[in-house]
């Protein structure tokens, strides 16, 4: 299907920091996909779903390196994991949900491989945060709403939602569900009004995502009414009304 | 290569809203090659590289839609021949640089599409501000550095520079490489330090990619002595250094 493409091959030894999107498997990059059909082991958050590890080639060494479900992997042991199995002569690759770079700590593993000397290649992906709403019919951006937009971790104490409140009409916020209810308190008191809208995106392009689209005022309100499990995408900002729009025409 | 997925069927009639990438054809997406493997008709940006089109089916046609180079598409004129196009029943598929939805202008194009009822859909890509960034080793996060990315449009001249600068340590910006000069100044006179990092990337993620690494006081002077070719990633922010110790391990 891709033979008029020459994608790399993946040598022995090498590790490939590589983000596997959202959650559909389609939203996989080529690169991704060529990652998985040549890696000796991989090293795969819980993000990552059956159907995209289906697609590793046979005989391929699954590593399961989730911080979630009971595990206690940490981010300086996984690193250290990527660093020894390179070491042994395996092509690693490490899938991550989302992107490497966008709130995924990749910039920590490649630290560590470079100060081991080990060679390894970035592969991006789709974040949730674009990627996701996409696919709950948000844009990120849009004409007459905004010029800028600020993505920021919800889970941080030192964030200063007022600044971020007036620098930027539309925030996405990443793991952010469980402080939804404090961050929205911020937000209006730095001004933003009750009515701004909120979506809150879970299972983000998978068959099983759920949308709850409110507002600042009835954010946490309506999230007691109907509760959803982390991890979420959080948007705020005018651009979420267009959802009404665009899912009519949405299909699939 | 990827039989074991299911992906969608292009439907008569319908429009799928699809991001390219940066420009390496490895970053499509399955879904992006699904659709160029179906479309009848493709209508492109400039930005879209000859191997990517020359992914489309044998017989599909090509329809340049690009606002560069002497051509004078308007954004209204492209939508209403996504609409007509449509309408004659082809499938037809909007091919766009990065991702449709983040500056990508896309919301507009469903917005026509929605209003005279076309079915369409929308296929995410990687942005230039994440991916592209990374070809060039610069994370767009990491730890101890941001907890928090701003992606701004340099072309706008309403955007509050000062109130950014002071919500987010890094800022991504998209279409401000005429305007660089202009938005160091701003941003050093809200307080940004002029050894601030500063990283301009070209042709992001191709063989052709350019990086200029500088500071928030040299851009201009830099620039002027290295002129570089829109269109243009620019990265400000204390990440950018990390590319120092990730380009050393990265390779390919």
């Amino acid at each position: 299907m891709i033979e008029s493409l020459s994608l790399p091959e993946f040598p022995a030894g090498h590790v490939w920091l590589c983000g596997a999107g959202p959650g559909d498997a389609g939203l996989l990059t080529l690169h991704a996909l060529n990652a998985l059909k040549q890696a000796d082991v991989v090293v795969h958050d819980a993000l990552i779903g059956a159907d995209i590890l289906a697609l590793a080639r046979d005989g391929a060494e699954m590593v399961f390196a989730g911080k979630r479900g009971g595990q206690s992997a940490t981010q300086a042991g996984i690193s250290q994991q990527l660093v020894t199995l390179a070491q042994s002569g395996k092509r690693v690759l490490r899938l991550k949900g989302g992107d490497p770079f966008m709130f995924g700590r990749g910039g920590e593993e490649a630290q560590l491989l470079a100060a081991h000397g080990i060679a390894f290649r970035v592969i991006p992906g789709i974040s949730a945060g674009i990627g996701g709403l996409a696919a709950a019919g948000i844009p990120v951006t849009h004409r007459d709403v905004n010029t800028a937009v600020t993505f920021v971790t919800g889970h941080d104490e030192s964030v200063d939602w007022s600044a971020i409140s007036k620098a930027c009409e539309v925030i996405v916020i990443y793991m952010g569900l469980k402080r939804i209810g404090m961050i929205a308190k911020a937000l209006l008191a730095a001004g933003r009004g009750a009515d701004m809208p909120v979506a809150i995106v879970t299972d983000a392009s998978l068959p099983t995502q759920r949308v709850l689209q409110t507002t600042l005022g009835m954010v946490e309100q309506d999230l007691a009414k109907h509760p959803m499990t982390p991890p979420a995408i959080i948007c705020i900002g005018r651009n979420v009304s267009l959802r009404d729009v665009l899912k009519r025409g949405q299909h699939g």
